[in-house]
């Protein structure tokens, strides 16, 4: 049994089909004969024998053929009962429409289970339930009750779009539609209760003729499709853009009141898409306004922009709106400003962005003047023409012509806000329009971004994908915790655990007899220095005889279980750094560096990374920190040691992504790191272990 | 003379005028011609006795009478001559479109300046040079030579736009004419020589039937006009809408190559406006989005959104565009829950985003239903309907007549990405649509953002501008510094100035004989820590010798006319925060207060006010901070002396308020602050006076 079977199945059943065509039932039926279904079609309704010019059956039982698809109108326990059925003949794919199921509740949850469940037990595929349909315009293969396709008629294209969400199928298929964009496929999952987003996402993905695939995800469940479509779209260079909403409190919020599902952290989301090579569209608008740039058959050189325009203002707004969008502006060449500076007006200046001033107006040739010598500069990868005004005055058509020759090699933006009249020629030579500069700087930044991501990814190679460890854990407490980290290769402060004050003195001296930190160990509480058991700067007998005294008093109200205190090292060092993983509960284990201290979580500065990394991706995820300034040195101090960071960073992912350490988390905070090649240290840990792992309380690191 | 005598004179002279309708001397009788200009036109052209039907004269010396408002177009030398004549004979304002002045070089810069105290000199105004004129369509004086409103015909409406570049006169222009809003005046003064943009947006702004002011501002120069902008404006709850671009240093950079003005810093530009009641608009599409909600003639109550959706999707969207638009999504009350529950299907939640699932096709009663109690609902302050599928099944004209109703009370957006032909019912009754989520809420979100700003505006009052204090100035070392700040009221760690080690010694224990910092007194140097000339800790009187030395060693290497060394208390605090003043080259004095330190400028956390503000405004400022969180007090901390640190801004803010003081700028970092009730001290400070104030060197504080 194959999913593929319902892109192009040789029949179709149409489980509650309806002669009315406005019905839900009756629409799949339109829409097959409009977009010209080669195919049989089978129409189930037991109150009929002719629905909309074909033969209808009663029942499933009585179809002359075994159907490789069928699509499943009627509701409820009448859909589970035709699952079964059409599961027992031996169908490949079932594209249930009903509704009805999880997302309604419990009891709906218990009847898409055992709907799932009959599918599972004879190898058929079940798309929905709650699904919109599947669309395949390219074969007549238009699954769908929605009428969307009838208000706006699909043209075949390259594009595929691939939602959860019916509605967010339909939204960018209307914005693509309406500016004549070719759409090829269209399908919403609904429940994904077998087939996921990720999961029909490949599928389309592995049709040569789809050139970009768009992607909506309410919540991400199937994390191995979500890869996999990484790893298919990256071997072809397919730019695959993915909106997920719910990247704010309010946004996550109604997301969870919407699908409630466990929606994964939105920062782990960023990096896991990031490391596949998907990028990340910030709306709606952002998702399909890079399309007709995507669509180019040529790859872009690199992200620099060259604005052109007849107007300062619009050159200023452009250069903005580069700075926001993540492109540059590309600084020209001497050659190029030579040869700027014999045609434009005395008074312009040849840089970028290129004011041609009000002076093109009569004079449309100073674009033509201009255009080549750009075009021709190496550190130009992308033009974005500004025309704030045209019309009466302004040669359109020669832009229009003299752009669309430089488009074969570089990628091209127009704006211009004026009517379509006097726009058209852009669009009749295929040029993306747009109306405002910010709109044309936005589609390129993303279309420049996108493929961005894609080189990095695939420089990175494929990445297997990790299982959340879910379950229950044991916390270690803190002399356990640096001993489990210290076995591990992480750089750990000398210490010792001290379980009674000659212990502790004695520890004192073997440390060296220089300064000491005393600090109470327990697993009882993770926020010490407000439970006044630790002591700091202890630089005599009598002093750490004193501190010890009073911590175990504070740490038997705490935790009167608590094996001792740990005595370690004061150790000075050049700033007090972050380094922890921890369990996504979708995606796994995620390894967290950045600022540290007390008040990391009121004021975070953190990246994430997904393991397993290298120490140069560690480094560059330093760099994207706040604080990165201060790591590398300011003001004449010299470099902090951010190699022996990586490190331990890059062992910290080992540790999590390995199952058979045992370990489920692990937070080094303060991780101290000095002077280069000073290396780091953590002076304090809490592990998590999955329960029956590891020991409760070490000794001596 | 009267500027105003420009949007309805009596009579208008074209200087330059032309028989050919498609030349910039012609294209103004054209306009004068279709917008019903009701004047006397006066064309002066001395190879022609008609042009365009009206009897043309040579000079204007042979004019009839004397025009109130000339359009001068002919070019260069000649513009300056006709100016000349022009305000000899009387007239009250100049429309100068005619280029090549000071946006072309020093030349021009001259002729410019000679023509505008030509003008000056007789009391004549000027509008430009290099303005695209100035139009009000109202009385049909459109003295302009552009052919957008030839493109575009205009349509009479309560929209003003006044910009300095003309071509961000006609893009919003476009934008909103082609949604077929209507608009008044549009206005562009080019070079600004005598008339400025504010100055000019005053104007309009005093037009009654204005009700929505669009100001695009290059470079700001004329602060004073502005401030006055915002008082006319907020006297009559006008919106006012100001686009300046180059809010980054790629954008800032275009503009400085563009305009090469001083810009001003951008963050400053952001203070101004906010205390002066005005909208600064994200871009070009911002600035004009919102522009049917803004002409609302009743104002929101609030800044909450209650989502109504026939998509979980959409919801989703939209509460993420809330949250990144500064929109609340508005809790429900118990009773309008009760009332959604009593209507919704069973497995829909009656919580805001309300989703009405894909049950309001076949059932448009739905939006009937629940529509009522939401806006009902005093927490619901707007309301947003977000239709990503529309269309057959879905009754669009009754969802647009119940939204109209209850649009008259509260703003309505409505999103929707289907063809014309679906969504006219929204537009037909005035409801402002938009094709996407996000710019439904984007529009709100700029409409309620407006309207907020004029409240806070208006509560706090009119505000006086000052003048940037620019000329030579002199830095006072630190001794003189800080007992200059001491003098004026701020608190200063107690210190002495000493002049060699005896002194030094001395101080030490009138310091009370505890732990002293030692540094070297220059004003040669602001990075004191990198050259070896500051000492931490220092307990004995053989540590402050030997540090004496060793800093006046370092010292003499940078500043051989140092006066001495500061020994000063060391004192303890809980964070080191940084209160300044400088004086910005447009706006100037500006007050900074944020997180202080060795970094601040690498990694900065800063706030701007504009004197003179209140101590509650320091509050709001510091809450404003990153590190806000940690200022009240985190993980059992008690909350810092913020009020101190309040009363030191306000002393500061008066300080450069009050050019007798001689201040220019003034830094103290660190400014520590201590536990509530401990107060802040400045452990450090430099002053600027203007040249020839103050002493150079101080004592004791």
């Amino acid at each position: 049994m194959s999913l593929d079977a319902v892109l192009d199945p040789a029949s179709v059943a149409v489980i509650g089909a309806s002669d009315d065509p406005d019905k839900v039932g009756g629409r799949p039926l339109v829409h097959l004969a409009r977009n010209g279904f080669a195919g049989r079609i089978l129409p189930v309704n037991p109150t009929r024998t002719q629905v909309q010019g074909h033969v209808c059956f009663p029942d499933i039982a009585s179809l002359p053929e075994v159907p490789e698809v069928a699509l499943v109108i009627v509701p409820g326990e009448s859909a589970v009962r035709a699952v079964e059925e059409l599961a027992a003949a031996g169908t490949q794919v079932a594209v249930v429409i009903a509704s009805g199921f999880s997302e309604v509740g419990p009891e709906g949850l218990l009847r898409e289970r055992h709907m799932k469940a009959a599918a599972a037990a004879a190898g058929m595929r079940i798309i929905g339930p709650n699904s919109m349909g599947v669309c395949n315009f390219a074969t007549g293969t238009v699954l769908t009750f929605t009428t969307a396709f009838i208000e706006v008629p699909p043209v075949d294209g390259p594009v595929a779009i691939v939602s959860q969400s019916g509605s967010m199928a339909v939204e960018p298929y209307m914005l693509l539609a309406s500016e004549g964009i070719g759409i090829r496929q269209v399908h919403a999952t609904g429940n994904d209760s077998d087939v996921s987003v990720g999961e029909m996402a490949v599928l389309a993905a592995s049709d040569p003729s789809v050139e970009l695939l768009l992607l909506y995800l309410e919540s991400v469940k199937d994390v191995d499709s979500l890869a996999e479509l990484g790893r298919v779209a990256l071997e072809r260079d397919l730019p695959v853009i993915a909106l997920k909403a719910g990247r704010t409190p309010a946004g996550e919020a109604a997301a969870a009141s919407h699908t409630g599902a466990l929606a994964g952290e939105d920062r782990v989301v960023d990096a896991f898409l990031e490391r596949h090579g998907i990028w990340r569209a910030r709306d709606l608008g952002d998702l399909v306004r890079a399309t007709a740039l995507h669509l180019r058959p040529k790859r872009p050189k690199g992200n620099s922009v060259v604005i052109i325009s007849n107007s300062g203002a619009s050159c200023v707004q452009s250069a903005d709106a580069a700075e926001l969008w993540g492109l540059g502006v590309a600084p020209l060449a001497a050659e190029t400003r030579a040869a700027l500076d014999s045609v434009l007006p005395g008074f312009a200046t040849s840089t970028n962005p290129v004011d041609l001033t009000a002076a093109l107006i009569g004079n449309s040739r100073l674009f033509a003047d201009v255009l080549p010598p750009l075009a021709a500069d190496p550190a130009v990868h992308a033009i974005h023409l500004a025309l704030p005004i045209a019309g009466q005055g302004y040669d359109v058509e020669a832009f229009a012509v003299d752009l669309a020759v430089v488009a074969e090699d570089i990628p091209v933006v127009v704006s211009c806000p004026m009517p379509e009249r006097i726009t058209a020629p852009f669009t009749a030579k295929g040029l993306p329009l747009f109306r405002t500069e910010v709109d044309a700087i936005a589609a390129l930044g993303s279309y420049a971004g996108a493929w961005q991501r894609r080189l990095d990814a695939r420089a990175r190679g494929p990445m297997a994908v990790l299982v959340p460890r879910i379950g229950p854990t044991r916390m270690l407490d803190e002399a356990a915790s640096m001993a489990f980290v210290a076995t591990a290769g992480l750089p750990v402060v000398e210490h010792r655990l001290c379980r009674d004050v000659g212990e502790a003195v004695a520890a004192f001296h073997e440390l060296g007899g220089a300064r000491v930190v005393l600090k109470g160990c327990t697993a009882a509480a993770s926020h010490k220095s407000e439970l006044g058991i630790v002591r700091l700067e202890l630089g005599s007998e009598s002093e750490v005889a004193d501190a010890y005294d009073q911590v175990m008093d504070a740490l038997q109200k705490v935790d009167p279980a608590a094996p001792g205190v740990i005595v370690a090292t004061m150790v000075r060092g050049r700033r007090e750094l972050l380094l922890g993983a921890r369990q996504d509960s979708v995606f796994g284990p995620v390894v967290v560096v950045g600022d540290g201290g007390t008040y990391v979580e009121a004021m975070p500065d953190v990246q994430l990374l997904l393991p397993p990394f290298t120490a140069d991706e560690v480094r560059a995820a330093l760099d994207a920190l706040r604080i990165a300034p201060l790591l590398h040195g300011l003001r004449g101090e010299s470099p902090m040691d951010l190699d022996s960071v990586a490190r331990a960073a890059v062992r910290v992912g080992d540790l999590v992504a390995d199952p058979d350490t045992g370990v489920v988390s692990v937070e080094l905070n303060p991780l101290l790191v000095g002077d280069d090649g000073q290396g780091c240290r953590a002076l304090d840990a809490v592990v998590h272990v999955a329960d029956g792992d590891g020991p409760t309380s070490g000794g001596a690191a």
